[in-house]
């Protein structure tokens, strides 16, 4: 399944000089949907105790590898979307702060879990998440992308969580 | 399955007077979450070529159904997320006014539809889905819910597109 050649670049999105990988043409086709979601599951079968995915495009990859696996999905989400008492973690981007949440109920002690993502760019998002989880009581065995954009080192902040990616790109592609 | 038992009120969330349906428990548990996404897909396996989610807990439900079915999921989202060429609609809300917004491109032209999204309370969202699909070019056949507020008459705006929904609240619950 050649899921990379559904991959659309999008020049200049959100904003200049950023090219923007759009998944949009991989969730629309039936094939590369399943094909993805299989991987993934495959992948994780038997390990984890809990799916956690990060607004709000890591709902899109985590629900269905949480359905597929039969296990349940926890959410972390952006600052007041959550109705229960949460945990909070602030983490720096490029130019000023951002902040994620997660609910205080949601994981039992102990559980393994498994981050999923959409795209893996610096990690600023997957190193806040994975805080989250712990402080949640989970532990998360591995951090898990459709895309990793490789020359931004994301992988290398994770450290020492695994990382796992389907779709990698090295620069200039 | 009692789904019904794992949805959690939560007064005044998001504002005074308002008691919020929280579906974090549900997706939390990993045999509620298969048992709502089989019945979604179940009712809808062979009936219909795409899966269109509501961002963002319409995509916690539309993405596994479609996954399921073996369709493409389709995305409907707030303004300047899709970065692709879309269609936009603005609706009214109690107070102001909100958008939604669907790539031109999602969709094959005449696809049967389904439109999938956490919960109906007034329709508003899911009737501007509906136009958003008729713009690209599919046709709705239905539109699922998991909850569905009974007394705000969500079902009557949607009105001639069908509606469906697992749990059922009349009022007083």
């Amino acid at each position: 399944m050649n899921i990379r050649a559904l991959i659309r670049d999008i020049p200049d999105f959100p904003k200049p000089g950023i090219v923007f990988k759009d998944i949009t043409p991989v969730l629309a086709d039936g094939p590369a949907l399943r094909w993805i979601v299989e991987r993934l599951a495959e992948r994780y079968r038997g390990r984890v105790d809990a799916v956690v995915g990060i607004e709000s495009r890591g709902f899109l990859i985590g629900a269905p590898v949480a359905y597929e696996l039969g296990v349940g999905l926890c959410l972390v989400r952006k600052p007041g979307k959550l109705p229960h008492d949460t945990h909070a973690v602030t983490y720096e981007l490029e130019y000023g702060s951002d902040a994620l949440e997660i609910h205080r109920d949601t994981l039992r002690a102990g559980a393994r879990v498994i981050v999923l993502d959409d795209l893996l760019a610096t990690g600023g998002t997957a190193v806040a998440t994975v805080e989250l989880v712990g402080a949640a009581g989970g532990h998360v065995i591995e951090c898990g992308f459709l895309i990793e954009l490789g020359f931004l080192a994301g992988r290398d902040r994770l450290t020492p969580t695994p990382c796992f990616s389907l779709v990698r790109y090295d620069g200039g592609d």
